[in-house]
């Protein structure tokens, strides 16, 4: 049984999300996570959730049931280790036009306990369903072109030894949001710039579930350079984005009482705002 | 055993989320879902939060844990009725400064089969740790004073016919974002107004979970009447409520595809932001 709808792909995201079925126990699935995904001490928090997503995809989507990811919640519990890991996924209720799922991302301890990283829950349907009526007031970000943006290749050595993901991602950040690179933050809290993988495999929807936390914390342009934890992050896809760039902007408002909020959105070639995200998160001791 | 950290209070919001621990059954706690919260075809999705909200506090509380709900994630999955309910909780991770648990609220349908109304994932800390750095860059919305607002009981009597939850409440609508009700909707999207329990009960971390989901839809300012069933709703309670007036606001920039986000904010009498919440609801197929 093979569990991904489309052929086999040769991209380093599809490598790094691919889920094989377990023989013999329904709705449990295996991956691999793979340390080029490492971003500070664990592997990214968008990537796995792209993995998650993959595997309630395979769960959700059999039998013609649903494949796009609409709504996917993570609470994040450790960190993702490089190394072998389990998806136990657990189909909540089947519906009509939306499927709703639970799962949970495991990995073996070094004393041989499991070790939850992420606990999900989502619902999926799909996309190419929910065309026509868009009566969206958000307007795209406005930016340089890419070749106008600072690449990562720029960005501070040491920056990036903790940072293998970055090498996988083409990110061209707005100049005028990376201040904080210099030594001298806006302290707006705001991130912008343009996203696509490095090798060329163009976004979709299980895609932009990574793009909603692949850039540098907010908290960088407010000056906190630590290590922002996620507790929690929830992820809209509102549509199949088109082959290209995306514009990606994180931003926050309320930074207080230990944590703060982060906002994400992503926007296709076309102009189409095609996913939203909102995630709570711990404030840097330092800084 | 007695679940609740406080006294039991008489106040119909307490009433409404009291749940007891099943003798015998760790972990499970029994309630009695009220009429008196119905809304629509349903009970208020917010009061469902705010209850299963109570169970985790319960849960995640005991022994000394953490009782203040963080971020809290909901998938709905059905109308709740009013009657009895079960909600099964489970502790996924104590943590030393957040605990994580899940949840199942379901009840039991005509032929004796269990259905489910919601699952969640909540993260639960201590809010009153959580003083101090507020840097916030948000600013409460401008409205005017409460008795320059439009009270419900003026609200159209065919609607309140299916709206009990209204009398719980004393809502003060701003008058800029009532052109719905006289057929002249903003089309702008967004509604806002003053919020408190109609019988005096204080606002408090548990509240907030009802207030989040407490307003008229914002898709009424978008010239859609219909129902707009809720997909998902997290709610993140940043500080602890003073007591007083709440001001709440409703938005959505996005309605495409079917679907539409909508956020709320909660702000307290001293002018602090208080939660944030973000729901992915169906548009009304009418309108």
């Amino acid at each position: 049984m093979t569990t991904a709808a489309e052929p086999v792909q040769a991209s380093e995201f599809d490598r790094g999300t691919a889920v094989r079925a377990r023989e013999g126990r329904a709705s449990v699935y295996d991956a691999e996570l793979d340390g080029g995904w490492r971003i500070g001490g664990g592997i990214n928090g968008g990537l796995l959730l792209a993995l998650v997503g993959n595997a309630l995809r395979a769960e959700l989507g059999r039998d013609g049931g649903h494949a796009d990811p609409l709504s996917v919640s993570a609470y994040y519990l450790s960190a993702g280790r490089p190394g072998p890991a389990e998806i136990r996924t657990e189909t909540v209720r089947r519906g009509r036009s939306v499927s709703t799922g639970a799962a949970s991302l495991l990995q073996t301890a070094e004393d041989g306990s499991p070790v939850e990283r992420l606990r999900v829950l989502a619902s999926y349907g799909d996309l190419s369903a929910a065309e026509g009526d868009v009566r969206t007031s958000a307007v795209p970000p406005e930016m340089p072109p890419p070749d106008q943006c600072i690449s990562t290749e720029h960005a501070p050595p040491d920056f990036l030894t903790q940072a293998d993901l970055l090498r996988r991602l083409d990110l061209r950040l707005d100049p005028a949001c990376v201040g904080w690179a210099l030594g001298e933050p806006s302290g707006i809290g705001r991130i912008q710039g343009w996203l696509r993988l490095a090798d060329g495999r163009e976004p979709d929807p299980l895609m932009l579930l990574l793009a909603v936390d692949a850039l540098p914390p907010v908290t960088f342009d407010l000056g906190l350079m630590g290590w922002t934890p996620t507790l929690e992050l929830t992820a809209h896809v509102r549509a199949r984005p088109v082959p290209g760039w995306l514009r990606v902007v994180h931003s926050t408002r309320n930074l207080a009482g230990g944590f703060l909020e982060e906002d994400a959105e992503v926007w296709d070639e076309s102009g189409r705002l095609v996913a939203q995200s909102r995630q709570l998160a711990a404030v840097p001791r330092t800084g």
